[in-house]
């Protein structure tokens, strides 16, 4: 009993700070609607300011808070039911959605960039953000080759795992601190009478978007790294106990956590050698916990 | 002789890491001085743009440089024969540093805006950025009190440490975001003739010292989660061997040794319910691998 309130207390945790966090990635949508439609000038397709406000909008909604849910969504724990094939395709499918949002907003800031003959690219906000994209879509291509497909050998998928989560997190840090630049640049650039220094409403609320967008971006990589709220391993993983055993499937999961266990038995002889020898099983045991 | 060797190749690759973590840390110090002393005003304490320009070189070398390395500094192979007491005066004095460091970069700041009649406080780079020295002022203090001083009972430490490594690596990751957002800001102010966007070559130097945070952030991160270049467990930890057994040190490590392997040791049983139970103890056992 003592254990079942346990877990109850854990999955009530769990749930109240996914709501929070999907509380304040909604709110963040919302407040980049308001700025553009309230504050500036509305939405338009036509190289006007209007374009250019696709920008924040698409970035904020696609790039930021569908890559977030995107990242945990293998967190939630009414999924794990569901196969771990099929949570692949959201999780990829989620990341292909946030993907042509931001490309889609880059088109608006290079179309209205044109129209009024603004340099490209100049600007360290231009710089990381693009960098940014490319290293989403190269993070995006590698991940449906390497896990979706099902032609990467088990060891390779194993020894490609942490990378994967690392530059998935990093990416997304550094996606929210190019919204935070970009945020920057643009309420210098638009607010001139009143200019940003005297803080006027709109300043205080697209800074109050800023505060949000960090906000969200704390929660989601604590979601991600705490390991107690991983998927469980599949179950077939369960059963594959020996040490050595060789892989049976290109299921990933189940090496992992085969490894995993690998590990932890080895450990028992907790000699500095074996600690030593672990060192790469304990790197592809490492599910999603940077 | 390969397990030899496998270690070997180990540790020169995390040399290697370090090393050009080192370069990337100290080309950027170079640059922000280039910078100043080159492109601005000089260095100076005298309410003019000399002192103002203390903020950039003084959250660069300490809030940056110095913090990135006050978080790596345990996963330094030839300090491992060092006590696990110097270690943690190692990495509270750094932090401290960086600290001051950081709080006299934001007086130059205040005294410049005050002589210049420039409101304070008005920009999302000073919000985000006083968040996080608050935060980081925090976590330091919390830090002391709970992991350096003696007072504190095994199991408040070993169930605050998953947060101290999540609070600090995401407070330095903000650290970075502030510091692009203060870049962005600088260089839209100070350039005018040329412009920003006409992309003169000091706005090419400061977005490539801004790049060059990215990457030595993203170094930083990468060798704090790698879970194989953790400091090995205190050597009374492999000797206590039981499930179950009650802490008899203040020494967290030890005890968090003890629940990784007791967490370790309970999955054997491999069960649902076996996993779940275990939360706890896989949470007090996540050390570092944030």
């Amino acid at each position: 009993a003592a254990h079942g309130a346990r877990k109850m207390e854990d999955y009530g945790r769990f749930l109240a700070l996914l709501a929070s966090t999907l509380l304040v990635g909604f709110v963040s949508v919302i407040l980049s609607l308001v700025w553009v439609l309230h504050y500036r000038e509305g939405l338009s397709w036509d190289g006007s300011l209007g374009e250019f406000n696709w920008h924040p909008v698409l970035i904020i909604t696609g790039f930021v808070f569908i890559q977030g849910i995107a990242i945990i969504v293998y967190r939630l724990p009414w999924t794990w039911k569901c196969s771990k094939l099929l949570m692949k395709f959201i999780h990829a499918g989620l990341n292909t959605i946030a993907m042509i949002l931001a490309i889609v907003s880059m088109v608006a800031v290079f179309e209205f960039h044109n129209a009024k003959n603004i340099p490209n690219m100049y600007s360290l906000h231009s710089w990381i953000g693009l960098t940014a994209v490319i290293f989403y879509s190269l993070q995006l291509f590698l991940g449906f080759a390497v896990f979706l497909l099902p032609f990467a050998p088990v060891h390779l998928r194993a020894a490609l795992m942490p990378i994967h989560v690392y530059s998935g997190l990093t990416i997304f840090a550094t996606v929210i601190a190019a919204a935070l630049m970009g945020i920057t640049e643009k309420l210098i650039f638009a607010l001139k009478s009143p200019a940003y220094s005297a803080s006027p409403p709109e300043a205080t609320l697209v800074n109050c978007l800023g505060l949000l967008l960090v906000i969200f971006g704390s929660l989601i990589l604590w979601m991600a790294s705490r390991p107690h709220w991983k998927r469980p391993p599949a179950e077939n993983a369960k059963i594959l106990r020996p040490i050595g055993a060789t892989p049976d499937g290109t299921e990933v999961e189940s090496t992992l956590t085969k490894h995993s266990n690998a590990d932890k038995s080895d450990l028992r002889s907790n000699t500095e050698a074996a600690r030593k020898q672990n060192i790469k099983f304990d790197e592809a045991g490492q599910r999603s916990t940077m």
